[in-house]
């Protein structure tokens, strides 16, 4: 095959990624090209509406508003998936791998629901499929587990991977607020997505936990057999009694590998994490992922987890890694080579009721004489044992009862709080939040 | 060439690193091997003294007292160089980069003495030369810097890469104790260098950020231009100044670039960071940096920084990149290729004397007064401002006077002090420390 020196990129997509990638890869393209060895050209770009005014502006000939011209044309060699979606998106990406051409993917809803599909088909045709893009953009991630920590197996693997439901915790910890009025700040700033349940029902993270599962263990999750719970029932009442406890509620994505069971307990829900740890200061619109291998122990990895400029960062990172593939190389084919793939394995998703966690319920509870004596017997009674509580006069008959407990698992859970539902003297539905308790 | 399916692995130095590397390669080996479609074999290992009894044995033919022996067979794909030192091992490297050999090495001293020769042999030899394991072993910083955030020039790159004066800094810190107790704590665990001044004066760090340097702004700093302080004048006193100050002080390597300058300033010393900073954060023997890109924004890595295990993580990783290369390929000599090393610069270090930065002086002072005006106008006549001022009596006679300051160049704060030594009412020569303040 012939010798390349020029490498021609078409994005996919011309919104505020697309434009993020094509300004940074401009402006930094004299430095990258001489590490390279070779050219990169932003060839084309596609978007739907080409009349509308952006801030970045290309020749008007570099601009299409079909998407195939770019994955059609033989002279492009990178193609840049940022529309989204998973329909188009996923008859793009097919198609740029089956004519063998390598695919830049920021894409996690697509990844997570075709994961297996993407990868056989660029396996198949020896195409190149990268994704750093895909979670937690300023954070290199993937490449981390991928390469950087190739050496472990992971027992655990917990973050912050949602930034918008970050920022709106953060706000609601410092400030005092409801939910409903940071939600409105962030709906003003941009940071929540059309569909406003990936950002506030988590999933969104749970999109990024399935391709971080895949990467530490080898197999497609299946999202909806997850365990995926939003912040939208949080309170400031919940973040006020958290800071009395010593801890900070943030949003989690947990990958557990529970011991010599071949299976995995992957979830995303709110979590009260201790305020002495590195998570707990990851506030606003910052991602934050803990890995823990059996070689490296516990890393941490902080950083901006969307917005155009990180997201941009990402995408030229792994431009930069394909060009290093295809620039001045012979071609051979050797795809996932580079930055092998894990092994698949027989690995499977944890039955969510096995899994033990603490807990944090708040109550709303009349306030008379043996009540708690009545709640602790009803959680005892479910061998849920109780490691803390705090209480707080709501009016004159009623308080607002918060209850920390010992690891149990979550079936126990369950019966517990239909326990104690039935019980005369809980006033409404107790809601509970899950403990993380880490050394770090 | 032929096309390779085992690669030959040759460990020189099997002390804690390499048995650590032996262990968990051979541990992992089956899921590495499937990853990389090849296999991995370590085939000897080089140590002083054959008859050491060691945890991790091997058979005693894959033993040798005779590094030469690894670097010098023609069948060693992979040597990994765990001796240490800048002569024997800058020549062992030197001979196996020319024989075409990849090299990984841990060894930051020769890197940052030597880096400029070496990657110039392998370049010339079109050898690969790898050394994740020389930075803070359990955080993928190179790989980070080299690939995951290749599209950004840092602004600021600054983080705690010692993690025995770290584990001094905060047990000084967290139980009020001296400098020496818990140095003497530190020497039983087995956590400081046989030459005490690498942790304690700052220059294992310096070795560390002379690589980072490299990485980020492609030229080789000559350590002696550097400002390199250690911790031991640190008291415990000034931790608790500092905490009254809402800060706390670690030792941090900080390499900025001096806006429009083609300078960057490059330093190792205690400095005072707000405690609500992830880096406050990074406690004991952890490392930790923070890395500004133009691109990414912010991004964290927290981790183990030495050790048996998380330099193995390192070793290994890098074991992994090579192997990608080399197994199964054609050997084109697309040496550097892979993860492209910077273009060399014209960039060089600042002098040290035009570096601005915030302040905090520790005085003994007599306690009579007019003392403080007399204190504020010899800085102010340097001028230097002054931010804020604490006191505390030592006895009748005598205060602890604390006072920090606004950023000025490190030029005016000489002057400052050697006026302030010429002070009546000065007991001691003053001591100081930087302050950084960032918005994280």
């Amino acid at each position: 095959m012939p010798q390349k020196s020029t490498l021609n990129i078409g994005l996919l997509g011309f919104g505020t990624v697309g434009q993020g990638v094509w300004k940074h890869l401009q402006a930094n393209s004299a430095n990258l090209e001489q590490r390279l060895g070779g050219s990169l050209y932003l060839a084309k770009a596609s978007t739907k509406d080409l009349s509308k005014i952006r801030s970045v502006s290309i020749p008007k000939e570099q601009l299409t508003d079909d998407p195939w011209e770019i994955v059609n044309d033989p002279q492009i060699d990178i193609v840049c998936e940022l529309i989204g979606g998973t329909d188009l998106a996923r008859k793009l990406t097919l198609k740029a791998l089956e004519q063998g051409k390598t695919v830049v993917s920021a894409n996690k809803a697509l990844i997570c629901e075709h994961g297996q599909e993407i990868f056989d088909i660029a396996r198949t045709h020896q195409a190149h499929f990268f994704f750093e893009a895909s979670v937690a953009g300023g954070i290199p991630i993937i490449k981390t587990l991928r390469e950087g920590l190739v050496a472990n197996r992971f027992s655990l693997i917990h973050g912050i991977l949602n930034g918008t439901s970050n920022y709106i915790l953060t706000r609601m910890e410092q400030e005092g607020l409801p939910l409903e009025t940071v939600l409105a700040d962030a709906r003003k700033l941009g940071y929540v997505e059309a569909d406003e349940s990936l950002d506030l029902d988590g999933w969104d993270a749970a999109h990024k936990a399935v391709i971080l599962t895949y990467l530490a263990h080898g197999f497609w999750a299946d999202p909806k057999a997850l365990t995926v719970e939003g912040i939208r029932s949080i309170t400031p009442q919940d973040m006020s009694f958290a800071k009395k406890l010593g801890y900070k509620i943030k949003l989690l994505a947990i990958i557990e590998n529970i011991k010599n069971s071949g299976q995995i307990a992957v979830g995303v829900h709110p979590t009260l994490i201790p305020e002495a740890t590195i998570l707990a200061s990851v506030d606003d619109v910052f991602n934050g992922i803990s890995i823990t291998g059996d070689v490296a122990g516990t890393t941490f990895l902080v950083g901006r987890g969307a917005g155009q400029d990180a997201t941009a960062s990402a995408v030229i990172s792994d431009i930069a890694d394909a060009a290093s593939l295809l620039l001045n190389t012979h071609q051979e084919k050797n795809a996932q080579k580079k930055a092998p793939l894990p092994i698949e394995t027989s690995c499977k998703i944890a039955n969510p009721e096995a899994v033990t966690s603490a807990y944090y319920f708040r109550m709303c509870a009349k306030d008379k004489p043996g009540v708690l004596a009545e709640i602790a017997e009803a959680l005892a009674a479910h061998e849920v044992s109780v490691a803390s509580m705090l209480q707080e006069s709501l009016d004159k008959n009623k308080v607002a009862l918060v209850i920390t407990t010992h690891r149990a698992p979550e079936s126990q859970l369950t019966q517990a709080i239909k326990h104690l539902e039935q019980l005369d003297c809980i006033l409404e539905k107790p809601f509970f939040i899950r403990i993380l308790d880490s050394d770090l």
